[in-house]
């Protein structure tokens, strides 16, 4: 997808011997600072606008079975370049993004052990820093096992964080607000239960970490193009502001197992003094490789509506009858009493069908479809579903047909339940399965703990496996939408067929007791960061008793701000998430999900701080129109709304959908407005948005 | 495979409590007591011939999640049965197989645990015991993890045992003979090195145990259809000469997952007074399944040669080049510089296939034919191996197409390098790729710790594997002899494409310092008790330095040792191991590896005794031919073979091959005289054995 190389400039330097190398971003306003320190411990510090974004920090892996790579190096070789260029991603928000840095490549020897040298790439872009360790072949390096990578982040104060606990197995967590210096303090409260949880110090943290620093700066701490290698957390030394890597362990307790020529991830800094700017920025993306796939005509944006919030909201279930315990190959589903509340079933998914095709979306997924959920969950059982046996009431073959006529497509569902071989054994029967029976598309689902037992979800074993289950669906074209999977580090890019993850606490939660108002307003700058969620918005009737009446939860935003998510929640795969029966009494709200577009043109992020609001407009994908969605946590806001990005002197037609007068998020949610105005380029729009409310606008 | 019910009986016995049952074998000479002790906790006794086998022993299993099946039991049910029948096995040591038990089956129920319930059923033979637990489907019993199985074997006294160190990874170890007191002192020496080993305790054996009362008897302890369970070993008191169960862990620890309905496997007791009883002993097969395959027709037995005694002696390599590190689908072997010393090239094969197609044997084993041997052992290196790309210089189509010509098979190779997820990822495609190029049989290995790391390879983690790559290689007609694998349980019997495992110390340690001169006299009597073993045993060159300057080694045997093993160590897949320069010059000697069966219809135990001596008279396989074997330790001896199981009235002519008066495993090995004679059943002949020497008969 390269589109042009504007520039390329190589600057070679080749003394044996330099105190500090310093680079400068392309804008001049960041400032990367490499040194060798006492015993030769390599060291970076970063710096923007000449305030400290990362103070001096030590770099290094320690090893279990080699000399680690920690000290006694010396620099035998650095290498400058710059490097523009603009491509287009797949799918994205925006169609051309611009790929600008400068970098400095550091050979590092270490006389002690042979002269065993290794390479660090930093990458300075205007929006961040990225770097990553390189292994080269060597006669001296073959084979070697990280103990512990050491690479630190020497932050200049004690800075607002937006957080989540330290994890191997999950992101699910509400995120903190805090100082940093608070953590320790809240990690109690931080770490709310989960169906796989593995915490590992009163002071760990998940990436992406997003912080805003007493001098206005917004540092966004993340990783990017994990492939083969664990999971990088960080664990906060509090007394000395110093995070540090923190990788997740497999079952015996090593954290990587490495083989020369090879890499580590990128590690990833977004920094600037606008939060707008750590939402704009691509650098992740950037630091991904491009799409090795030659045929990427099939990846395609889906919006679609799914078999699942009922059963989310315990109205219907997944399993077919009551039984505690199956077997599969075994149990005789034929001859069991059905509960009477198997949702998957033909005629119902029929209905969906209907509803999708009736409003012009793309897809309907179905959970529960097949075998095996009456025990799927918490047993670590091993062989709990095999990806293509049907309950009795759900015909594959009828649903096919009458899904195919309607042109819709159904999404796959493949829930692991954690137990990974098992899913690896029936990878190809269940993709040809897919195939064979018209689908395109799989969400896929780690719950629960992991079988292999011992290994984690953000081990390289399961990172390992993700990527597999990855290639796999392409050599199937097959797009994936995986969740409980680990967060994404912009793969996406080079393996674009990956739509979607979950990665986090999802719309899911809002029928668990709630996700709280000011959530969303920080995803995107946490999350997101990484690639697009599976959020799932859409929910309009936000008293889940409505379905369950023994569910209390009830949706922390007002109706109006779940229409702002399908702009603020970047994603090419896009839920209606609710129900169609609750649909229809809103039929015209809903019409802004009908309408609004999930892939771009163009995106600008028009007002942002984390965990307060989010106001961003969006240009459809080849189509002249717009659309705009502001959020704001449980404060009550008005958000500007500008439109000097539309083309100057034309007028469009605006439908605005906004929270009622009287509207807020507990109190009355359903309460909404819609009105169209004329607008132009020099159109501003100032709009009230309700405690945990939002704005959606389509620009036509 | 059925063939006749003679007698099946049901003795119901329905009182709540019973003080102890009582059964006893067809025969009468071995009496089963299981009785409740002290606070309800299941105990049973084993006698024969009024001697005591196995003292009153504990049963029960500690779990980690539900309460233990330890004690609170009452019999709230036992039931009697008798059953007799004959079945065939699809290859075996004899045509027919006796499966004659006396069965008590006892129901016990915990009534603090809600009247939860478990059988315990067990099986008295003319031969031994067998016995398992069963644990019903029920509502107070779904999943449980055990913690450890509590299953004593109290002994009656310090006997005299043949055994290896308890161990989770590997069974090749040398066989220690020893009182059982003395396990303890002997441990150190009996812990020799080992590509992966996991010892657990500093009194833990490995199963098949054998062992030899003061009093005259013979007893084997082991275990029979071992399926999705970890292994057994047995953790020895030897203060009270109590063996207990002690099964293998997987990563954190757990020692199963199991979900009812689901068993145990059958832990086994084979006890005689006369140790030619143990080798005779068909218990273990007859307590595994009959075979659900449907058609066998495809199973055959295989007399085979192969590129591989050449890379074990260190004349050849397994690699094809010398780079200390590859990459598969990175490093380009057309590129890179061949070592020259590369065995399993087009050329050499097809030599192979000429000597094993003029010889009448059946196929070629050609190890190191695919890419990936430069680096594949010691580094738990993920993806080491895929099972389908040949080196640049072996030709598969080329020799699919001269093999078939001869009519000869090429054995597939599949080694691991324990990594078992790159395996499974591959197992279709490879298996495919075997049917599209004419293979029918694999040799699988496992060598190297197992790849998920902290697996075993004797855990239920693997167990399952091994199952999953037998079953999966029956779909396409493959059969298989897995190296490394878990030592065998009588599996052949329900999955007869298992054609042999190694799982002991085979003849490559003659290559690698050698083998103790009784260690095929013992080995019928402890790994073969659970099923075949490709010994690969044929070595006439027995001064490896003949083939390689470097290394000392030589073979424990004498020449004609060697011919005996192949009627003494039962295999349906047996192999002329050594190289056909070698067999070319003592093609009188090979005439008996050429004649031999492989597959019999009688089978007839002479002589035995564990650690000194083996005499084995076999009938081939529809055919009027006899083979017999003699071996001897260290010591020479003159066994006695009687003719008795001829056909009265007939006369054959024996063809003898004999050590020479000379002959001597240490001294002059290659030493042999053959003769031919007239025999009837009534003929009893005397032959001298030598130091390590041998006695081999073809009579027709």
């Amino acid at each position: 997808m390269r589109k042009s190389i504007l520039l390329f400039v190589s600057l070679f330097c080749t003394v044996a011997w330099v105190k500090a190398q310093v680079i400068t971003s392309p804008d001049k306003n960041l400032t990367l600072t490499f040194a060798l320190k006492d015993n030769g411990v390599p060291t970076y510090q970063l710096d923007y606008k000449q305030k400290s974004v990362i103070k001096s920090s030590k770099l290094g892996l320690e090893t279990k079975d080699v000399p680690s790579f920690l000290d006694g190096f010396s620099i035998t070789k650095t290498e400058q370049n710059t490097f523009d260029e603009t491509w287009s991603p797949v799918l994205g928000e925006q169609k051309n993004i611009r790929n600008n840095y400068t970098e400095l490549l550091v050979t590092l020897a270490q006389k002690a052990v042979k002269d065993r040298f290794i390479r660090i790439r930093f990458r300075l872009f205007n929006d961040g820093l990225g770097f990553r360790y390189e292994f080269p072949a060597q006669a001296n390096l073959n084979y070697f096992i990280i103990k512990e990578e050491k690479t630190q982040f020497a932050l200049a104060g004690d800075h607002k964080a937006f957080w989540l606990p330290g994890d191997y197995d999950t992101q699910e967590y509400s995120t903190m607000t805090s100082k940093l210096s608070e953590v320790r303090g809240k990690m109690k409260e931080a770490v709310t239960p989960n169906a796989s949880q593995t915490t590992f110090s009163p002071t760990g943290l998940q990436t992406p970490l997003m912080m805003k620093s007493d001098n206005g700066l917004y540092i966004n701490i993340h990783e990017a193009a994990l492939i083969d290698y664990s999971t990088m957390s960080l664990n906060l030394d509090d007394q000395h502001m110093i995070l540090e890597s923190f990788l997740t362990p497999d079952a015996v307790g090593d954290k990587g197992y490495l083989q020369a020529p090879t890499q580590s991830p990128w590690r990833t800094i977004v920094v600037s003094d606008k939060a707008t700017d750590i939402l704009a920025s691509r650098l992740i993306l950037n630091l991904n490789e491009p799409t090795k796939y030659k045929d990427v005509s099939w990846i395609k944006p889906i919006k679609y509506v799914g078999v699942w919030w009922e059963m989310i909201t315990g109205k219907s279930t997944w399993a077919y009858n009551n039984l505690e315990s199956v077997q599969l190959g075994v149990t005789d589903y034929a001859k069991t009493t059905p509960n009477g509340k198997h949702a998957a079933n033909t005629a119902h998914v029929k209905e969906y069908i209907d509803f999708a095709a009736k409003n012009g979306l793309d897809a309907v997924l179905v959970e529960g479809w097949n075998e095996g959920w009456e025990d799927w969950f918490g047993k670590t059982k091993d062989y709990v579903f095999d990806f293509v046996t049907p309950y009795p009431d759900f015909d594959v073959a009828e649903l096919h047909r009458y899904a195919a006529s309607k042109n819709i497509k159904i999404i796959m569902h493949h829930e692991t339940s954690g137990s990974v071989r098992n899913y690896e054994r029936h990878l190809d029967t269940a993709y040809k399965f897919m195939v064979n029976n018209g689908y395109n598309s799989v969400k896929s689902g780690y719950v629960g703990n992991i079988i292999p037992r011992g290994e984690h979800h953000y081990g390289q074993w399961l990172v390992n496996h993700y990527m597999y289950a990855i290639t796999k669906a392409a050599e199937y074209k097959i797009m994936v939408n995986a969740h409980e999977a680990v967060r994404p580090t912009g793969l996406n890019r080079t393996y674009p067929n990956l739509l979607a993850n979950e990665a986090a606490r999802g719309t899911e939660y809002e029928s668990f007791g709630g996700n709280n108002p000011d959530h969303t307003t920080i995803l995107p700058f946490t999350r997101l960061m990484g690639g697009p969620m599976d959020y799932t918005p859409g929910i309009f009737q936000t008293k889940i008793s409505a379905y369950n009446p023994e569910n209390t939860s009830f949706v922390h935003t007002t109706l109006v701000k779940q229409l702002a998510l399908y702009v603020t929640m970047y994603s090419p795969l896009q839920m209606a998430a609710d129900l169609p029966e609750t649909y229809a009494k809103f039929m015209d709200a809903f019409q802004f999900i009908k309408d609004v577009a999930v892939d771009w043109d163009e995106t600008k992020i028009l007002e942002a701080e984390p965990g307060d609001y989010i106001t961003i407009a969006r240009k459809a994908k080849n189509k002249d129109e717009w659309y705009i969605g502001a959020i704001t946590d449980e404060n009550p806001r008005t958000a500007t709304v500008t439109f000097d990005y539309l083309p100057k002197g034309k007028t469009y037609t605006a439908t605005i959908y906004a929270d009622g007068k009287d509207a807020s998020y507990d109190k009355n949610p359903q309460s909404y407005t819609i009105r169209k105005m004329k607008v132009t380029s020099k159109t501003v729009l100032k709009q009230a948005l309700a405690s945990s409310g939002g704005l959606a606008i389509s620009v036509k």
